[in-house]
C-alpha cells in the first residue's frame, strides 16, 4: 500500500519526464509533417469504432502502442486545424507559446473556482486580462481596478450567455420576475447562432429573439434605424427590450456593426449593450485596425477569443465587463462547503460566479506566455502579415473574372465565389456550382475553406489565420481552387475532349472585370 | 513575408520540441519538490500584481525568464491539488497519462464542434465513454449504439444545466411555454449546489427549486417519503413537477440517495431523473461499490467527473443521456456558416448539440489514455486503495476520544470533528472550535482539509484521493491534527504553564470511546 496507488504510480516525476519527452516528440514530429496530412478528414463517419477494440482493457498497454494507434487510427480522423491548408471557420491558433502553458496549466492541475484554490490563478487572470485590455485601449471601466474587470471564459458563446444572464436578472429586479415572457433581444441575421442559443437556454421566448435583417447595402451590417423602429415597435405592444449584440467581425463576412450607434440606442432603452469581436478582436491590438472598435467605451460587455487569431491555444476566451455584480449577481452560490475567510470578507475575486461551471483550468497561463514570449510588436506584425496574405489573395480572386467578390474584406477573411456561365446565373444554379466547388476543393485534402449564405447566396469564405500559413500556401490554395473551378466550368466540355485538362490562363473567361495589381511577392 | 508570421515563428517544430522539452522537465521537477510546498498556498490577497509589471511587453522575453517568474512569483500563489496533503473539496487527479493526453490534445489543438471538424475527435468520445459506460454498467440504452450516448461536458455544472435544459424544453412542449413559472425541480438540501445554479440559468423561479430537508436519520439521503408528498402538494397547486436529481455520494458526506425509489417516483409523475455521481462514480467500477449505482438503469441521465477521481486531468465531465434527441431539441442550433454534407444527412453525432459552447477540445484524448495506459485492474486498485486509506483514517480518528466520526463513510470521504470540552457542548462553541482547528491545520501547510455543515454541525472534512498520497502522508496528517487540536483545547492552560507542549498521548481525554482496531501498515 505504500507505494502509493495500489501499485500503479500513476504520477511517478521520472516516468512523466520520460514520457513527457516522448510526447513532446511527438507533437512537433507532427508539426513538422502536418502538411503532408489532408487538411480536412477524408474518413467516413464511423470509421473509428472499426479500428478500436469495444471495451478499455484489463491490463495496462505500453506507450508506445498509444502512439502507435494515434499515428496510424486517430490522425486520419482529424482535421487538421493548424495545417498551413486551413483556411475554414475562422482560425484557432496553436503556439509554442500557447503549448507551453497548456503543458503547465496540465501539469499544476488545479481547479481554481475560488480565489483560496490557487489565487495565483485567480490573479494571473485579472492581470493579464488588464494587459490585454489595456492593448485593445479599453475603457478604464472594463479593467479590475474598478468595478469590472475581465474574466477567460471557455468561448464566446458562454460569454454572451453570462451577460445576458446578468442582463436578464438586472432587468427582471426593476421589472418584476414574471416579465420574463416580454424581454426582447436584438442582434442582426448576422450574429453568431451563440445569441439565439443563449435565449434558449436562458429561458427568452425564441420569438422575442430578433434578428434583424441585413443586406449588402450596409455590407451586411446592423443598421441603427432598424434597431430603432424595431425596439419602438416592442416598446409599443408592451414587451421588454433589454439586450443588444453588436458585433465586430462577424461569422459570415466579417463585417463590423455601428458600434457608437447601437450603444447610443442600448442606452437610451435602458439595455445591456454586448460586443462580440470573437474573431477580428485580436486585430485590434494594432493602431490601424482599432477604429472598429470605437464605441466599445459605451458597451456594458466585450468579447475577443484568443483562442483564435491570437497564438493562444483553445480555450482561452476574453470577456470584460463594466459591472462584475451584475454577472455575480446572477451567476454565484455559496454553500457551506466552498465558504472560506477570504471569500466571506469579500477580499477576493471568485470566479466561479462570472461562469457557468464551477471548476476551472489555469488557462490565464497560455495568455500570459504568449504575451511574453512574443511581445506585443510581433503580435501585431503576425496579425498584420495574415491580412496582407488575405489581400494578396483578394487580388487573385479580383483578377479571375470567373470569380467575384461577394463582400468587402476589412481583416483577413475573403468572401468570395465562382460565377456561373453567362446562360446560367440564376441563384440556384449558381449556388449549386459554389456548392460543387466548395465539395471539390475540399475532397483534394490540399485546403479547407467553409462557406456561408449572404443575401441568400452561397458564398465561400477563405480565412488566413493558421499560423504556418505563408505565401506560398496561398498560391496553392489559389491554384485549387482554380483548377477545381475550371474542372467544374468545362466538365460537359471535357467529356467531349474539346478543351485541354489544364487551367486557362487568367482572363480565358475575359469579360472586362477590371483588376487591382498583383502585390509584388 | 515567406517566413510566416511576420517574422515571428510561432509554431516552428523544432523550438517547440526544444521548449516543449524544457517545460515538461520543469513540471517533473515540480512533481518530484511537490511535498516541499505548503499545500494550501499561503499568500495574500493581491499579492501577485505587486510583483508582475502593469502591461504586457513590447519585446519578446525569454522561456527561462518567465520560467523563473513561474518558480518564484506563480507557485507561491498555487494550492497544490496534486500534493500527496491535499485532502480538500474533492481530489482532482492529474496522472502521467492524463498529462500525456493533454499535451497531445493541445498539440493537435482542433476545435471539434461538428464531427467534420474532426471526425476521431467526435468518434473516439462516443467510444471511450462506451468503454466508460461498461465499466459502470450502465444500461444499454445509455451507450451510442441506441438513442443515448455519452458526452464530456467541462464539469459537472454544465451536465446538470444542459439535462435540466433537455428536460426543461421537454415538459415546455407538451405544456406549452408560458408554463415556464410552474416548474418545480427537486433534490436535497445535500445535492450540489450546480443544480441550484442550472435553475437559476434555466429560467426556473428560484421559489420552484425544492432542496428537501435532510438529516442525519437517513445519513443526509434524500428521503422518497418526503419527496413524493413534495411532488403531491406541488401538483395539487397546479405547480408542474418535471427534474429530480439524486446524488451518488454527495459533496457534504458523500452520502447515496436511494435511486430505485426516487426513479419510481420521477417515472410515475412524468420528470425526467438525473444521477449525479461526480465523485463515487469512479469507485463504481469496482464490483464491491457497483451496488451504489442501483437504480441507475432507471435514469434518464448520468453524470460522473473523470477529472476528479479517475486520473484524468481537468476537465473531463462524463455524461450520459438515454434519449440525445432531447438535449439535441434543446441546444442545437444550425447556422449557415456550420452546415456541411454529413451533418445534413444526419449520418453523425455533432457534439455541439449536446453542450452550452460551441468549441470543444479533444479531451477523449487523455481518458483513452488513462484506460489503455493503465487499464481496469490497475485503476480499481487505485481506487481501493484510497478508499483504505481512508478506512485507516477514519480508525485513527475513532480512536481519539477528543474527535468523532459525523457521518458513516463509504469512499474515500472522512467527516469528522473535535469535541468540544466536556463543559462546553453548545453547538456554537463547537462549531467555533472546528472553525479554528480548520484554520490551524490549513495554515500549517502541510495539510489541506476543508469543511461542511452536517445538521448545523461545522463538520471537517477529508478526502484521500490525491495520486501522490501513501499512508505516511495521513499518519502525517492526522499528527498535525492531533497537535493543533491540542494546541486549541490545551491553550489556556498552556499560557499558564500548567501543560507539557507536547500533545498527550491517545486516550489522554479517554470517555470509554469503543474503537476499531487500527488495520495493519
Amino acid at each position: 500500500m505504500d507505494g502509493g496507488g495500489g501499485g500503479l504510480k500513476p504520477m511517478d516525476s521520472e516516468q512523466l519526464r520520460e514520457y513527457g519527452h516522448q510526447m513532446v516528440d511527438f507533437v512537433a514530429d507532427y508539426y513538422k509533417n502536418i502538411e503532408n496530412y489532408p487538411v480536412l478528414s477524408q474518413v467516413e463517419p464511423g470509421y473509428l469504432v472499426k479500428l478500436l477494440p469495444d471495451a478499455a482493457p484489463n491490463q495496462p498497454e505500453s506507450l508506445q502502442r498509444v502512439l502507435d494507434d494515434v499515428q496510424s487510427k486517430i490522425l486520419p480522423g482529424v482535421t487538421h486545424w493548424q495545417s498551413p491548408n486551413f483556411y475554414a471557420y475562422y482560425p484557432a491558433n496553436s503556439s509554442v507559446a500557447g503549448f507551453l502553458g497548456e503543458i503547465l496549466s496540465a501539469g499544476i492541475n488545479m481547479v481554481g473556482f475560488s480565489w483560496i484554490t490557487s489565487p495565483a490563478a485567480t490573479e494571473l487572470e485579472m492581470i493579464v486580462l488588464d494587459w490585454l485590455g489595456k492593448l485593445l485601449k479599453l475603457p478604464q471601466e472594463f479593467l479590475s481596478s474598478g468595478h469590472g474587470g475581465g474574466v477567460i471564459q471557455g468561448s464566446a458563446s458562454e460569454a454572451v450567455l453570462v451577460v445576458l444572464l446578468a442582463a436578464r436578472d438586472k432587468t427582471l429586479r426593476m421589472v418584476g420576475k414574471s416579465a420574463l415572457g416580454k424581454l426582447v433581444v436584438y442582434g442582426s441575421d448576422q450574429t453568431h447562432s451563440a445569441l439565439q442559443k443563449a435565449c434558449q437556454i436562458a429561458g427568452i421566448h425564441p420569438e422575442n429573439c430578433r434578428l434583424l435583417k441585413t443586406d449588402s447595402s450596409t455590407d451586411y451590417a446592423l443598421s441603427p434605424e432598424i434597431v430603432s423602429e424595431a425596439i419602438s415597435h416592442d416598446i409599443s405592444i408592451g414587451l421588454i427590450p433589454f439586450f443588444l449584440c453588436g458585433t465586430v467581425g462577424t461569422t459570415s463576412s466579417a463585417t463590423v456593426d455601428p458600434l457608437y450607434s447601437l450603444a447610443k440606442i442600448a442606452k437610451s432603452n435602458g439595455m445591456w449593450f454586448h460586443v462580440d469581436a470573437a474573431y477580428a478582436g485580436s486585430a485590434c491590438i494594432c493602431p490601424e485596425y482599432r477604429k472598429y472598435l470605437d464605441g466599445v467605451e459605451e458597451a456594458d460587455s466585450f468579447n475577443m477569443n484568443a483562442h483564435k487569431w491570437f497564438l493562444t491555444n483553445f480555450d482561452c476566451s476574453a470577456l470584460w465587463v463594466k459591472d462584475r455584480n451584475a454577472l455575480i449577481q446572477s451567476l454565484s452560490t455559496n454553500p457551506e462547503f466552498l465558504k472560506n475567510k477570504a471569500s466571506q470578507a469579500n477580499l477576493v475575486v471568485d470566479y466561479k460566479d462570472w461562469q457557468i461551471p464551477l471548476g476551472r483550468r489555469f488557462r490565464s497561463l497560455k495568455l500570459w506566455m504568449v504575451l511574453r514570449l512574443y511581445g506585443v510588436e510581433n503580435l501585431q506584425n503576425y496579425l498584420r502579415n495574415h491580412i496582407e496574405l488575405a489581400r494578396y489573395f483578394q487580388v487573385c480572386v479580383g483578377q479571375d473574372p470567373r470569380f467575384e467578390i461577394v463582400a468587402p474584406r476589412k481583416f483577413s477573411l475573403v468572401c468570395f465565389r465562382l460565377l456561373p456561365p453567362v446562360d446560367d446565373n440564376e441563384t440556384r444554379g449558381s449556388n449549386k456550382l459554389n456548392q460543387d466547388l466548395l465539395e471539390a476543393v475540399n475532397s483534394t485534402g490540399r485546403v479547407f475553406i467553409t462557406h456561408t449564405a449572404l443575401s441568400g447566396m452561397y458564398t465561400l469564405r477563405l480565412v488566413v489565420g493558421a499560423p504556418l500559413t505563408e505565401r506560398r500556401h496561398i498560391d496553392a490554395a489559389w491554384k485549387v481552387l482554380q483548377d477545381e473551378a475550371f474542372t467544374l466550368l468545362c466538365s460537359p466540355l471535357q467529356e467531349n475532349g474539346n478543351l485541354p485538362k489544364s487551367p486557362p490562363p487568367i482572363g480565358f473567361f475575359g469579360n472586362g472585370f477590371k483588376a487591382e495589381p498583383l502585390p509584388q511577392k
